[in-house]
């Protein structure tokens, strides 16, 4: 008779988890079509990019842009809303940002206006900025190689953005270490300023900014950085051997740091309300453009989540937080607070996503996690291959949920749409609503939501 | 003995196909690094956009894409470069498209401008135009319904473009039967023209042109497609029970056929000069905008194939013809003409490859083959993944391809990237050179180069 009773066993639980699988595959199907049959998303980029534009922690376009939050969050009717308080950085670029180099040709000196941005957290040159001679470099090797003549000059950081690697994102983790260091790096040996070249593949002039790093050592040089067409004309000159002289003019300046929110939502877990999922994106921007793809796109995948899961009346196992992060670009103090505070209240966080690559088509899902969750993920790959997750990276997260690892163990992941296009925008003034893609949009916070789902149902590790 | 005979032979084979794996791969990545590292495609495509611009069979313009095409071909030095000529259709537009509705709103007039174009083919309504009540039907089923309503109406299709659809193509395939049928299914119960909601799910107001096909059983109406942003105008209006009266002013008129040519370079074969593979998109365009991913982008990547196997001093075995089509868009004859011309000639054609879906980031090829070919291709799928092709369907091929396949059996693929923002673009005055992005160009010709040379060193079927 065992025969008999192991067999029917089996059945059950092979049926069991064809019905679930089929049962998964519908309620996603019905996230998608909600979502695609919604304009939510797309209206509040709207309202975000248009209407409050872009908000640098710290700015009162922030403060604008935290009311908002909340108030959009409470219109969807989760079980909770507030705003969590934290002290973020206030970095004010204080005026308009310019640089000029200017050359003999011919007996004649030729002026030329740079399209420049000071980079974030850069100390302002003073109101008739530095003029100096200008020292070209290739790489920090190269300046290392160059470093008995970079006193008093300009260095320019003619560095490459990795043209022929086919993810932008390893070219940034490639040369962003220049963003960062090189104003401090060029400081030691005597430089008064830096020109670099912008972390970008655009066919465009916009200049992109970023944080640097000063290193307290040495002194706080102006740093800005330069327009590729701009870049190309420069490389151009210094490969005709023309001395170039440059002047940077910048006028930022750190002021005391000051409070600033993280907008969180709560629905609450029906089954483990004391196991949290964590799903969001960043309110703060840089202080040009609108902050459409970094990260109106998040902010507004993560509150369309909330709105389709409520829409469906879907009520999660777990408690899921939807969170609009204060500080992402110059300090990452809202993801630190967040974070701190869960490890202070001992709460259980099994769980966090982001979303901080864009707006754009969706690709890969990146998930650092153990072999019990990588294998329920390889179980649910084929659910997600219909909305064009193509990919899964075993290793993924984002700035604002890193501390959740750090101090918890949290597993997290990250939603790594297409990103051929994501430096063309990626803190430019072009970073702009017009730019974003509606259903690229919407493709993204159905995969989000669909993960997040399975997540809440079973559990990852 | 036997064994120690077989075992060696069984490693030779292993060693063999690894080192041929390895081998690919890293040519494959020549390939990749070069076309990288050139600015070719873009600048080709910058010229044919901006210098040449939008060209339909017989106008103008296409004559000067047909000389451009030729030289640019014979820049890069093929074994052989010529036209090929066939007859052509030749629409022409006739003038600016106007078309307005009006309605009564408490006792007063309001009149309202469309933002339209004529449809492709269609005949013009004389420079009067045609002035009637509107009636809106959702479908054919709706039209068929309503068919004792049509006589003397302008029928406006207000249809759907499957927003709940995940691949736009799929839309494409549903609806694009309107812009076909709807003129002379409506003219059959007397309609005397017709609205048609733009094949797009654009948020944009840029009308959508695209080829209509007249039953000569019926009379010849004119026939616009609308900006989505006024159809949602004159649905509201419509829900609200307005009656509307519109106005459709077009010029079209079909004239005599003309002579075009499909513009072809050569690689010749080393080992099998006898057996060809093509490679192409289409020189033409809709006579509006400037063709740029509709198909300027492939046009382009066609070119640069030839341009990075020269560069690479790359020998086919087979021969190579990259082939730039002479009428995709309203008639068909270039690819036509070409399969005609190979039948005629008892060429041997083993495959073809088509990109005519746009410049876009890569996500799949679609390859109709037999299960000898599809064996191949699994060996091949992991080349591609580093590069973005993540998906692979057993169906594909292209419409000026297509006559290849049923003249002479040829194997086709189609080159599909992603298609999220395609009918953005497809068939307005916006698909400009703009709107396509340098890396996802060049990411195209890279899998589509790949991909003709495995087939190229392997064979297909």
């Amino acid at each position: 008779m065992r025969k008999l009773v192991i067999i029917p066993m089996l059945f059950t639980v092979f049926i069991t988890k064809a019905q679930d699988s089929t049962q998964d595959s519908i309620f996603i199907k019905r996230i998608a079509t909600n979502i695609l049959s919604s304009n939510d998303a797309y209206d509040n980029l709207w309202h975000l990019t248009k209407k409050i534009g872009n908000r640098l922690a710290g700015s009162p376009t922030m403060v604008k842009a935290e009311n908002w939050g909340l108030d959009v969050f409470k219109r969807y009717q989760p079980d909770n809303a507030y705003l969590q308080a934290c002290m973020v950085p206030h970095w004010v670029r204080g005026g308009k940002d310019v640089s000029t180099v200017s050359f003999t040709e011919k007996g004649k000196t030729i002026n030329y206006t740079l399209n420049v941005l000071a980079l974030g957290n850069s100390q302002g040159s003073g109101p008739k900025g530095v003029k100096a001679p200008v020292l070209t470099v290739k790489s920090f090797d190269d300046l290392e190689a160059k470093k008995d003549q970079v006193k008093g000059r300009i260095v320019f950081f003619d560095i490459p953005f990795g043209d022929t690697l086919i993810n932008p994102f390893e070219s940034y983790r490639v040369y962003a270490g220049y963003r960062g260091a090189a104003p401090s790096r060029s400081a030691k040996y005597g430089a008064v300023g830096v020109l670099l070249r912008s972390m970008s593949h655009s066919t465009d002039n916009f200049p992109h900014t970023g944080a640097t790093r000063y290193n307290d050592s040495f002194p706080k040089i102006p740093a800005v950085a330069v327009g590729l067409k701009d870049v190309a004309k420069m490389s151009k000159w210094a490969a005709e051997g023309k001395q170039l002289m440059a002047l940077i003019r910048t006028n930022g300046k750190m002021l005391p740091d000051t409070i600033g929110h993280n907008v969180i939502a709560e629905l609450k877990g029906t089954e483990f309300p004391d196991e949290y999922i964590t799903v969001g994106g960043h309110l703060d921007s840089w202080d040009v453009g609108e902050g459409a793809h970094d990260d109106g796109a998040g902010v507004v995948q993560t509150i369309e989540i909330l709105r389709a899961f409520k829409a469906l009346g879907y009520q999660p196992k777990r408690t899921i937080r939807f969170v609009l992060f204060a500080n992402e670009e110059n300090g990452l103090k809202g993801g630190t607070k967040y974070a701190e505070e869960a490890q202070a209240k001992k709460e259980k966080h099994i769980f966090a996503l982001e979303s901080d690559a864009g707006g754009f088509t969706p690709r890969t899902i990146g998930i650092s996690t153990n072999d019990t969750g990588w294998a329920k993920v390889e179980s649910w790959k084929k659910l997600f291959a219909q909305y064009n997750i193509s990919s899964w990276d075993r290793s993924g997260g984002g700035a604002d949920i890193g501390p959740l690892n750090r101090l918890l163990k949290t597993p997290l992941a990250g939603y790594e749409p297409d990103s051929q296009r994501y430096f063309d925008f990626h803190h430019t003034d072009n970073d702009r609503f017009e730019m974003v893609n509606i259903r690229e949009l919407k493709l993204g916070a159905i995969n989000m939501a669909a993960l997040i789902y399975l997540v809440d149902k079973y559990g990852l590790e």
